[in-house]
């Protein structure tokens, strides 16, 4: 018995996640299956795969992470499983791993081509339902790994390019807003580390953070660290720079969208 | 301990679905419980009839089907009971059930009229929580289904008449769109079953498909077998007649909703 | 192992209750959790208060309820744990556990000051991942509550003023709309016991209650027992007064929002 969780685009008001979890339970009873969300934005890898590499950190050692975001059902993508980080993962072969692959840490990288742990009939348009939730079930189950198909080199695996932030030349960070929350919070790819001097910080970071055309001067530690109405920047439970307005709405705010710029000059 | 899925119009903002698994709970802690789907449109029968045909045989033998779409609740209308095809649905009796039924199989079928068995104080406005959700979990418990009520008469059920695609007198099959996914898919009653040829097809099916006065030509495989932008009709996830748009919506393309028509033509 | 009940502001689009969930199965994994509603109005806590009074009920003894409506995450606000009525509850300390206490029943009450009990390292801006989640996952595997921390006097706790609704000088109860369902039926915050004579009522209560410059005549038992498209008061399932619009929205028909004034007139 494992942890089973699921990314998807599927959205919940249709019956695929729900499915994807009939099928699971309907080989392994005792499997645990947690929605981390399925509101991606339809066909949107990047964004699954910075929520991916943010959250399942969270989840015991050896659970196992299916995320469906897969314009390519049907089509000679490959289905793929790979095992890293005490974590197991499995996904089309279409970039969303990018973030959860690390060069420093070995990794064990299969191509699913084992029809007998899929479904008995494979539809061409849903093979989270038919493909990844059997296989996720069968490794919850204790099936071993190597049977789900034969070892895929990493270097062949699909990798997405560009997607954390980046160092320009006159030493600003230059990220963007991956994510925008419920609340309205604005969330970036710039990770707390590239911004962290090794002793760390005290109470406030000195840093001017840039976005749609206005600034804010600090970094601090929470929301209500300021104003209620004022923005603030903070490194946020997700681990990266989030822009958020004290019980408000930053996206309102600002009148930002997902894919906007947001630019860290570090220091006083 | 059996699984227990859940379809209803009840939505996931408020706490309607949640206390129907708090009241399975607290009879049957072991009872596994899936939601399938809370978003049929309130009060549509229909949507809900054609979603619990698609979704229920992905589920184990022995599941246990709950479906509230219940705008009669607390009226005379009755509650029941199904067991047909080796699965148990719990629903009002609205003809919810007309897809499930099948003349060809034995069907056992009965009215829930036994309190004991329900929560100690029945509202009038929740049945889901008060009556099926206990009713669903003493089942799971192995409370034996002839408790539940007296037998009732399948002729005596309530049916959804004209629900199904028909083929018109010049061979066209006339159906319409019964749920739109978030993708903006268009699902139809249309099953593939009544165009498929005893032999099958090869990759391309040969039909016209007319929707909001545009025309599709030939049935596909998957959403990527046109280029993205483009149209394709294909045979979904669900067995029905579906109408995409490659790496977009064909909701905004059409400009439709739910209850439009459609047409096919068979053959070239 | 227990039953954890969750009720947050942190919707389903984010990973927000998913992760909530991870913690919680990364301690115990047999608990067993049930979302009640993550659509709380961000920071609404008096919303949360009516719904979590009126939902813990259904759920069988020794549940833990945890409830996570937290503009002051990272303050100085404290987290509390509280027995009562053989259920448990976990929250900010912000009110939310006004309507729950209940001055005629002795309460456990503690604060939350033990470290041993949460996640090694606790962000500023998610205490319900990192605090709340563990602890309850540490009940529900058998800890004892006095490990969570020190007493708290209930004189000492955080409770909202002026939430229920009251009877006016000239007998009229004053109450509002503190909730909106996917229906559109408007919930209020007056009680049933509030209106209802010792003996009971037969079928129609007789009763006006006017909100929005309109006036409804009569308590009934459920929707349907007026036509459809007309107004309809009854006492819905948590308990409350609620105006619905039989096979309609009361939100609509009435034009209102959550907030909105509801008096009522009891008699003839």
């Amino acid at each position: 018995m494992a942890i089973i969780s699921l990314i998807t685009d599927f959205g919940l008001e249709d019956e695929y996640a729900g499915l994807m979890k009939a099928v699971i339970l309907g080989i392994d009873p005792l499997a645990r299956i947690v929605d981390i969300s399925h509101a991606i934005e339809p066909r949107n890898i990047i964004q699954a795969a910075f929520l991916l590499e943010s959250s399942y950190r969270h989840f015991p050692p050896g659970s196992i992470h299916v995320v469906v975001v897969d314009p390519g059902v049907g089509t000679t993508r490959a289905l793929i499983y790979l095992e890293t980080n005490a974590h197991r993962f499995l996904t089309p072969d279409n970039g969303v791993l990018s973030l959860v692959m690390d060069p420093l840490r070995p990794a064990s990288l299969r191509r699913l081509e084992n029809p007998t742990l899929w479904r008995p009939r494979v539809s061409a348009t849903f093979h989270g339902r038919d493909i990844l939730a059997p296989a996720a079930a069968h490794l919850s189950r204790g099936v071993d790994a190597r049977e789900l198909g034969p070892e895929l080199n990493p270097a062949d695996m699909a990798m997405l390019a560009d997607i954390r932030a980046e160092r320009s030349p006159d030493g600003d960070i230059v990220g963007r807003i991956v994510h925008i929350d419920r609340f309205g919070n604005l969330v970036t790819n710039i990770d707390a580390a590239i911004l962290q001097p090794p002793g760390g910080f005290a109470h406030e970071r000195p840093a001017t953070i840039r976005l749609a055309g206005q600034a804010i001067v600090g970094i601090r530690r929470t929301y209500a660290d300021v104003e209620a109405g004022r923005p603030v920047a903070l490194f946020g439970s997700r681990g990266y720079l989030e822009i958020a307005v004290s019980c408000g709405s930053a996206r309102s705010y600002f009148n930002v969208r997902r894919g906007d710029a947001v630019a860290v000059r570090p220091g006083g």
